[in-house]
């Protein structure tokens, strides 16, 4: 938590975890400052005024500057086990991705759709907002049926000159090679695709990356080494970041 | 585990671990193909010739290609919370570091150094062996003294051309005007730092930075978002998988 997130006017902070975590892992004293943002507003500081058993009073609240920008992309993600959604949901949120769309796929087992878990989606976003100093939540939406939602939406997604790709350890095209060629159609300029399609456990199944390349997409592979969901995600994510 | 990894001229898989995942995630029969790797050796498929309770045992064992190339990379990572190491350890071992030397920090608690987890690191390189089919361990070193280390050991890992970066968050230099720098520097060519540091949580302090830079590094930022240790380690290392 790099930093606290608030309600619109909020001076008096009652969030249990958000009070434990200022007097357990900050030791914050009265006096101190602490780095908040309001929720879908500014990042700023505040005064610790009081320290009370179960709440904690701001005062001298300023909140002058904007949340990071976020990245101009949409992912698409099979949706995982629940034992890694709230990483994965964390982690996107903090890596600052637009849009969020959680898919069924061949590989997703059809109780992942049952998990408690995807009722706590907000709190894991929040927990990546306060990770990366952001105010900004991702818009998410879950698409429980694969082939409407790639054969009627997918493509309403994207514009003639925008570029998607779907991510698949057995692609011809390595990731780097489809980068080096997008710099080049875009005479060095730094663009990247606006859609990133990833797997869960197992990748996709043939059939789902042939309807995504139909639709717009281009698959490319990271090289042979097989990796977890969360490591593929932060991996390609990073050359967004780094844009 | 995309691979199971045996010591040479295994024919009989006794870990618990593994004949739990060929019998219960993968489900196989005898007469399946199994794609098996020979620790420090190569990859290659065998056949399951019985499944007994205890025991899986193999024939038409062939090992006929190289494990993918390491990176050309020493990662040195302040020793972190013991929590997040497993998923490190296992992460940096599946994306290729050739190097990992764990160090000491300002940040490090004293108490993250008697954990029983240090212990287990080389059940965590398996695990990311199997992960990736790999069968290479990065060589693991630790440094209990920060400042010695730097001063007396750091050059030593880098010759007059090679680079070497310090991951800060408050750094000057974006990692992307870094990297455009290199690739300016050596006429497009992908020469990508041989050393990269990273600090465990809340980073390096600045003497700790100071001191990098002192013997060769250059200190680079990702930007405004402040990112867990294990989304960085993806999010750099994704740019010599990239390379």
């Amino acid at each position: 938590m790099n930093c606290v997130l608030l309600p619109k006017n909020t001076k008096t902070i009652r969030d249990e975890q958000q009070v434990r975590h200022i007097k357990e892992v900050l030791k914050a004293k009265v006096g101190d400052n602490l780095t908040i943002g309001e929720i879908g507003g500014n990042i700023g500081k505040a005064t610790l005024a009081q320290i009370n058993t179960n709440e904690v009073i701001l005062t001298d609240i300023t909140l002058d500057k904007k949340p990071p920008a976020k990245l101009d992309l949409t992912v698409v993600l099979a949706l995982p086990r629940p034992k890694v959604l709230r990483r994965l949901i964390m982690d996107m949120t903090s890596l600052g991705v637009n849009r969020l769309i959680i898919v069924n796929s061949y590989r997703t087992q059809k109780s992942y759709w049952q998990s408690p878990l995807l009722n706590r989606i907000d709190e894991f976003v929040f927990e990546g907002l306060q990770q990366a100093i952001d105010t900004m939540p991702p818009v998410i939406e879950f698409k429980k049926r694969f082939k409407p939602f790639v054969e009627d939406e997918f493509g309403d997604l994207l514009t003639e000159e925008d570029d998607a790709v779907v991510a698949h350890p057995y692609a011809e095209q390595s990731w780097k090679a489809y980068l080096d060629g997008l710099k080049s159609k875009s005479n060095h300029e730094n663009i990247m695709p606006k859609i990133l399609c990833i797997g869960a456990e197992g990748g996709w199944i043939a059939y789902e990356v042939d309807l995504f390349c139909k639709h717009g997409c281009t698959s490319v592979s990271l090289g042979e080494r097989i990796l977890r969901t969360e490591t593929v995600v932060s991996v390609l994510l990073g050359h967004w970041l780094a844009e």
